[in-house]
């Protein structure tokens, strides 16, 4: 192993740290990159994603300019506790001496902010050391075809399963069964999905509704219309459906979430990942849960979550739209491949730590090396399709609070639009409520959360233009104030026994800030609760932007 | 003046600092406040805001509690800084020997985030010293009711002018004209509105528009079926709407700007103050320029911005929306009352600096004592109304960007509309415009950008989403795309004479950013181009998700 370091600083009015280096032939452990140039260790750089695989990159060629300024929030946070740590960092001392290998790509083809400290790297990729077929990988910004471009030489390969089949169920398990089928050194090419067996009415004859996804190839009971790809299969069977899965993608009614991980309990593999596309939180007075950590402490595994302004039946029909996933990899599946069989990474000796920053109670069993790395770029290539963009992130609570919370200001912008207010008017009820997301995120979450997935991702933003302009709460709620009736009343007489979640979640979160006695920190939630009572009247409204 | 400061420190994991100071009879000038408790000067606060007047508060208690970890992004960018400038952070020296008075207060209705290094801060104020009524101040979050609750003992009083009376123009005079009346201790009651004479027909007899505007109290041409505030006139001479007008409200089409500020030069006070409603910037293939920029320039005063989610006539009637105004008050009006008729606080000393972070070419004349100070607060009471919530910012550029910018981006989502596609996939170009949007602030304003502007105001989410749904440069270029003809064919058959503004800004920033090679880094605003070009086809717009 050969290793050039070429050292150079001088003085610049921000960070006057100047630093050039060249690795050659580094086969160490990958870790975080520094977004700042002294190497410090630990730091995560926004377009760096922090998940680490198998030395993909034996040989990589870094050359590194000026680091810019810090911009955006993350990279100012980051740089703030660079400095704490730092105190020398004015005199720009000599890189560490051990160098890292550099990953500076970005998954987020969104990410247009330069990746910190890397705005002037140069960076190629060799081919891997150990496996026998190169793995290429993915440069600053991915292809995102249906189509990886990765060729692994892993002895195994993830086998998926959906726990759900309902109407976006079914069309999630669509998109990765198309994936799967293009990228088969990776997956395995079968996709499970189980579903609830009931019987169906097809062409005059009762049939089971596994037996006509299974043959016919279109869910006809929740998917009208839509063909299935031949190697999803449906299946009545929970158990069977997640044997030897790897990946579990969860997606059904959070009502039934409790009764079906104590189903899957001891019936899935101990190294299985989950990702939840159930929006949401659960919240009591006591304690708030992100749906996707019950999953994974009730099962033992880890889970992250997928959201976005996504409306399952037009990316069923192959209308293009985005999302966001957020995957904290554990720090035990950030192994590199050494020929061993071991994860040996950084992450062998770290903890996985929540939402919270606590560390979890289950210890966590790492995805075996003979399985492609289970990480950003693998469930990226999971789940992006021509007609459906993902952006990965590593913030499970700005995605699950995004996801809930925004059916709050969904409803109060239904009853500002139903009273005959405009779109100004119900854009400025969605900008607060944005501000509210976010504040109670820093006041619930204040380890984890990072605002920008708010303020920048398809999870944040863009799911609450959507969910405030097209969805079923803003629409419901508008109705109720046109018809002057109460949105319960709504509830009950338009929506055949469904519920709408922005009722229940209003009460809820209200009832958990009440508890706490901050309510009324959260004017608009405050608001929303107290009409959906009875007790204030639309015409309220405004008063919060002036009063306050 | 007594002072007492009682300090004391800990050590804390992020901010070792604890400090708790009062300070009381401080009548000592004001200055910005640090928000981490080792009163570094100079340092903004995100809910602090940074002008300061006479001496309002000359009794200040002030009690600080460990500061929290900076969370928003000025807030840890202020943060590095302040690292940066003091490696004994950690050390937590003693605070500075002169203690100054602290403003703790938002003028934000919306400034949900606690003001950092103020959380747990009481404050209270008493009766000014110098003045014989008392100047009471908002606190934390402005009453925003139509009535300032101010009263001031200053000899004289802002007198405002309006210059354009158009559509927007003359709603804008309207309600600072209604304001004007109900802060009669602030502001000279009638407001001069500046009209291009013209002849019109008014019951069947043909007048001039200033006669009918001054006897009809309607502007029966631009805003009709409004009724106008009394105190509102109408004034043919440009000349002698401006005299002894210390606020002058710029709301005319861009492009008369330049012959207006000609004829305006020599004939306004040298001391008046500007804001621009002309949302934009006047980009050449040289230069980008802020249109609030080019008015101060032009008339050698300093000129702020306004910008939102704003639609004329609905806020003419009294629709309930609401809007930012961008002003970083100038040091040199920044003074304290002391009694001797003379700016003598910091700013005195300080040189205005523009939005490139460079000092202007032209000594500005202060706000002469005898005025109440013009300042956030000044501006905030003369735009508000109770259907109209105003938020202060310093940040003209992401006001001003955010107002030219987002028309390129609403464009897009008109085509993207007009194709067929949906809100979903309309959302994901607003979120990729409003990333290049706070991109482009950061390539060609890096030294004053505040991306919160974008993120969080009125002026940055809330103007792209009405925009992009409700509003002209969407509406036409949707329809060009569904009747399959080119949208200046739309501009040429279907706006009578009137112009697309999205269409000129498209091309004048594509040219602008080709001009520079960096056109690739905006690959939204250069689809647009391509569009518009005829080069690029509308069913491109999804590959910017998947190539980039």
């Amino acid at each position: 192993m050969k290793i050039l370091r070429l050292v150079d600083y001088k003085k610049s009015p921000n960070i006057p740290c100047v630093l050039q280096t060249v690795f050659s032939a580094a086969r160490l452990p990958p870790r975080r990159l520094s977004p700042f140039p002294c190497l410090t260790p630990g730091l995560p750089c926004r377009n760096i994603h922090s998940h680490s695989g198998p030395s993909r990159y034996p040989i990589l060629k870094v050359k590194a300019g000026p680091s810019p300024e810090p911009r955006t929030c993350r990279q100012s946070r980051a740089f703030s506790s660079h400095l704490l740590n730092n105190p020398n960092h004015n005199r720009c001392v000599a890189p560490s001496p051990r160098p890292t290998p550099l990953r500076c790509h970005s998954l987020d083809p969104l990410g247009l902010a330069p990746p910190l400290g890397c705005s002037n790297i140069a960076w190629s990729f060799a081919a891997p050391l150990n496996n026998k077929q190169p793995y290429h990988h993915r440069t600053t910004h991915p292809p995102q075809s249906s189509k990886m471009t990765v060729s692994g030489s892993f002895r195994r390969k993830h086998k998926v399963a959906v726990i759900g089949s309902g109407n976006w169920g079914t069309t999630v398990a669509k998109l990765v069964a198309e994936s799967t089928s293009e990228n088969s050194d990776v997956f395995e090419k079968d996709v499970q999905m189980w579903v609830y067996e009931e019987k169906v009415t097809v062409d005059g004859e009762t049939r089971n509704l596994t037996e006509v996804i299974n043959t016919k190839h279109q869910n006809t009971k929740y998917l009208q219309g839509i063909n299935l790809p031949t190697n999803l299969v449906a299946n009545p069977s929970l158990v069977d459906t997640v044997k030897d899965a790897t990946i579990l993608i969860f997606n059904l009614p959070h009502e039934f979430i409790g009764n079906i991980c104590r189903q899957l309990k001891g019936n899935i593999l101990p190294y299985s990942r989950g990702i939840s596309c159930i929006k949401g939180v659960t919240v009591t007075d006591d304690k708030i849960e992100l749906i996707c950590e019950f999953i994974g402490e009730q099962l033992e595994i880890y889970c992250g979550a997928l959201s976005g302004a996504n409306i399952a039946s037009e990316i069923a029909n192959e209308n293009w739209c985005e999302t966001t996933i957020a995957y904290n990899t554990p720090p035990c599946d950030r192994h590199v491949a050494n020929g061993n069989g071991h994860a040996n990474g950084n992450g062998a000796y770290e903890e996985h730590r929540d939402s919270r920053g606590q560390i979890i109670k289950t210890k966590l069993t790492p995805v075996p090396q003979d399985y492609p790395p289970l990480d950003h770029d693998v469930l990226h290539t999971l789940f992006s399709r021509p007609y459906f963009t993902v952006s990965m992130v590593s913030d499970v609570v700005g995605v699950s609070l995004g996801g809930a919370l925004k059916n709050i200001v969904a409803i109060a912008c239904g009853f500002v639009e139903g009273h005959g207010w405009n779109m100004t008017a119900k854009t400025a009820v969605m900008r607060r409520g944005m501000l509210e997301i976010i504040q109670f995120a820093r006041e619930f979450y204040p380890e984890t959360i990072e605002p920008a997935t708010l303020w920048e991702e398809s999870a944040g933003w863009g799911d609450m233009i959507v969910s405030c302009t097209a969805a079923r709460n803003w629409r419901y709620s508008k109705m109720a104030v046109e018809r002057g009736v109460s949105i319960q009343e709504i509830e009950r007489t338009e929506l055949n026994g469904q519920k709408l979640q922005g009722i229940s979640t209003s009460r809820e979160v209200s009832s958990f800030l009440r508890a706490r006695g901050v309510e009324d920190k959260y004017p608009l939630f405050k608001l929303v609760d107290g009409i959906l009572d009875g007790k204030v009247n639309v015409n309220d409204i405004p008063s919060l932007f002036r009063k306050n």
